[in-house]
């Protein structure tokens, strides 16, 4: 009995301390892991960083390899300034990594579809994989055996994205347009590829690729970035059965911002939700006749010029028409309310694209936006203006927009002659109520200077455009014609839209005036119709933009 | 006693159930826990990443805000082509998470310490933490309340680094350079900026910084990169204690690839070891009196041309000199060859500087690498040549090397005038043997066109420099001349050094000739040492050269 005892007493001991010891071990590796697991939750205000823990855990766990040591010197005390050790290393290092397979991952796998460019190929297994990525701590020079110094470079950081997309769209069937910027030094000096794939939601198992085809419809233009719009047209329909699927881009640099590694990202680009592709549309009749796609719209706009802008213009292109108007920051609050009353009536879309400010091409990307705008209403317009809002279109009489464009209609494109417009000479006949009149109905003077070239403005059938830029598309199949002379023409009232002050600086009486030493003469087409466009726009949206300030 | 007994088998039970309860959950809990822990240091071969576990760890600890219910659905399949998913979306997610912490954290801080500017300062505690980083899923475009669609734009991946190091040196008691290349369009379109810290051994406790002031030798050029050279002068001397420290560059954006991001990287530009500092090396005599700082060799250089070269110009220099060579890709096997002896004799250093051809920049970056030699050798040379290897540098008789570069000792820097030579045109006499003469023996035709603009070499006082360029230096202390006509020049064999077949191509006995629309005239200047030349060689190095090829 008392062996009994004793016996349990050493087992109830044992059990105990194996119990404690048991709690002990698991507890503290429990702690240590699950710190290091939950800190990665934590926002960034916690001065210890993951990092710190993998560092401590890898040197307790051994195979502390030189590069890990480097890292361990860094990481040694958790103050302020070695914190920021910790995150410009692992930084880097997380970049080569993740850089690393993206590379040797999707090249791999765009060679297998690359070699199988356009067709169904079942995804082989995973390539072999890779050889480690390279040490993430800074090299150093190495005095090499023969007496050579091999000298080491260091990179750091990020200075220019390798794509930055904006929007991609079906163009029909089996092509899609993505619309992006681009690193320009990547563009100039470099040769970036690009690959696209789809993934049908039917059949995970295969991929379709083909061959990215890039177009830069600003060549010459850009800053930091340029502008790209790369078209994915495969030799077979997709997404037949509408069971949906993805369009992935693959934007390769091939080297150009560091020889050593050809990085490949890799962008959704387009989803298709099962039972959305509309394929009838490719074929349909458009649902507008005009259509017209602003520029980017930046600065302190004048709302009284906008708003006489659009009542002109919507006048003339009638009920089966829409505009598009991009805002860079050039929308304020009363610019916006001479928008509403057309956006509530159906006639204006405004898209806010402030957001591409961060990113510093030509003229606010302007090039970016108007290839969106192209492909994004490729198939809801039967003809599509690019021009901007200091300028107004205008038809000869004896003719209306319908009549003139059905006889361009053989033509995929046409160019539009300026009329260039002084902004500051009007006539005395207005003195003192100048403030009164709208600025095509004030400013009468014609620049008539012969023999310079002008800049024109153009109208496309957009289903035949595979990019546009800002004076004509140079990337379209079919015909463009420029002999529209006498048929159809643009006044230019070029610096009024910015402006906030009353832009009559001289008034007068003159049939002709050299002015500012260009000749001017007096062209009051645009004054006579005035009055017309000013009743259309009462009779659309009554009285509610009558105090709008210029 | 039965009491006492069921008392310890309940006990027994009791602990017995609750070990193996705490074993059981703190098991479990360790194995998820460690799993997540242990993955961050496996290779990337394996398909499943660290991201899936954090992202099934925070969906079990809830919070699944819209950012991880994105990340989750795509990680939702652990098939090879959704690993790419995570990859690319971790990729993104941590650069963004990265970069706010560095801009954030040390931006904060280099206002700390701009204010501060060149004085010391006590570390102030870490400044408020910043809103947390911004989702690192894809933005979705947003339709608005008032209608407006908001269109998203997505970065993607890196194009071009925001600093990339080649060397970091001390140029005097409180001041150093660091020669580096960075984005181009980041200095042509943006406003980067540089804050230099040095952290001391003996006072972790206190910073002291200053202003990097950045020199563009280059301006102009450039590819992808262009050549940055920072000045970081301290308004106190550094490191006087010598027990070491480190300078710490901080390499700021300004948003240029990103006005969202104030990106800023923490560079550790210079380490000093304790006790490593010697000052008396700033105001020493210098070790050599002439110094060769040669730009990057690329190609396929005539190893016979570059055995000559370096024969006549050592015994031009003499015993205080030495000479730099960087190998860009150049110094292939044969070339290595002719260098050999010289090395071993101590006359040449040998950089290998290939790893540079990662990065796209003007001609291989000679512009980085000519201001590396002059800040790495700065304290070396009394005086500093930069010219090429298919160029000789030339005293006419009456005058020494010695006695020019005396004469010209008030100046800081002075250029060379060139003499062009024919690298086609030779001797008649020489017929049947010119594979034995050397390149000036028997290339004797000058270019004697008058009136045009010809390139001048330089030679420069090193410790008066801030950077230099190539065909000299606009950022110096002291005065420039040009006028060293008569006293020194060089004559250049234009095309010679990469052509491995026989110069001569046309042989002759002209005193003067139109060759090509050019007017050439003999000259055998150099010719005529041709013979000094080569015995010198031979008396320093032997007849281990004789069988070099062109």
């Amino acid at each position: 009995m008392a062996k009994e005892r004793e016996n349990k007493k050493v087992l109830v001991k044992v059990v105990w301390s194996y119990a404690a010891e048991l709690k002990l071990i698991l507890t503290a590796l429990l702690i240590l892991c699950s710190i290091a697991t939950l800190l990665q939750f934590l926002p960034s205000r916690f001065t210890i960083s993951t990092s710190d823990l993998r560092v401590c855990i890898s040197r307790v766990a051994s195979s502390t390899s030189q590069t890990q040591n480097d890292l361990v010197s860094n990481t040694s005390s958790f103050n302020y300034v070695s914190q920021n050790d910790i995150v410009s290393n692992s930084s880097s290092s997380n970049n080569y990594v993740i850089i690393n397979d993206v590379v040797s991952n999707s090249s791999s796998k765009l060679n297998d579809t690359v070699s199988n460019s356009s067709s169904s190929s079942p995804i082989s297994p995973p390539p072999p994989p890779p050889s480690p990525p390279p040490a993430p701590a800074t090299e150093q020079d190495q005095l090499l055996p023969n007496g050579v110094l091999k000298r080491a470079f260091n990179p750091y950081g990020l200075a220019a994205y390798n794509f930055i997309t904006m929007g991609t769209y079906r163009g029909g069937l089996n092509t899609f347009a993505i619309v992006a910027i681009a690193s320009k030094p990547l563009h100039v000096y470099g040769s970036p590829t690009y690959e696209c794939q789809w993934l049908q939601n039917s059949s995970p198992s295969s991929v379709i690729s083909t061959v990215g085809y890039k177009i830069l419809p600003d060549w010459g233009y850009g800053r930091v970035y340029t502008v790209v719009v790369v078209n994915c047209t495969f030799s077979e329909n997709i997404n037949v059965d509408n069971s949906g699927g993805k369009l992935v881009l693959y934007a390769s640099t091939s080297g150009a911002g560091d020889r050593k590694f050809n990085v490949t990202d890799r962008i959704e680009a387009l989803t298709e939700a099962p039972g959305s592709l509309d394929t009838a549309l490719f074929s349909s009749k458009p649902k507008y006749d005009y259509f017209y796609c602003g520029s980017s719209l930046y600065g302190s706009l004048s709302p009284q010029r906008v708003r006489e802008w659009l009542a002109y213009h919507v006048r003339l292109f009638g009920p089966r028409s829409h505009f598009v108007i991009h805002d860079a920051g050039g929308v304020h609050e009363e610019v916006m309310e001479v928008l509403k009353p057309w956006i509530e009536l159906g006639y204006v879309t405004l898209q806010d694209i402030r957001d591409q400010e961060r990113f510093d091409g030509y003229y606010h990307n302007q090039f970016m936006v108007v290839n969106d705008c192209l492909h994004r209403y490729k198939f809801m317009a039967k003809w599509m203006f690019f021009f901007d809002v200091d300028e107004y279109l205008f038809i000869p009489p004896k003719n209306t927009i319908k009549t003139v464009l059905e006889s361009l209609s053989d033509y995929n494109q046409f160019t539009i002659e300026q009329m260039p417009m002084s902004s500051k000479l009007c006539l005395s006949a207005d003195a003192g109520k100048t403030y009164r009149k709208w600025g095509f109905e004030k400013l009468v003077y014609k620049d008539v200077r012969k023999g310079i070239r002008r800049d024109r403005k153009y109208a496309v059938q957009p289903r035949n455009l595979y990019a546009t830029g800002v004076h004509m598309s140079q990337n379209l199949a079919g015909k463009t014609t420029h002999k529209t002379e006498g048929r159809i023409m643009y006044y230019h009232y070029h610096g009024t839209i910015a402006n906030r002050r009353e832009p009559c600086r001289n008034l007068g009486n003159w049939s002709s005036i050299n002015f500012e030493n260009n000749p001017y003469k007096l062209d009051t087409t645009m004054r006579d119709i005035a009055g017309v466009v000013k009743k259309f726009e009462l009779r659309m949206i009554g009285t509610r933009l009558q105090k709008t300030r210029q």
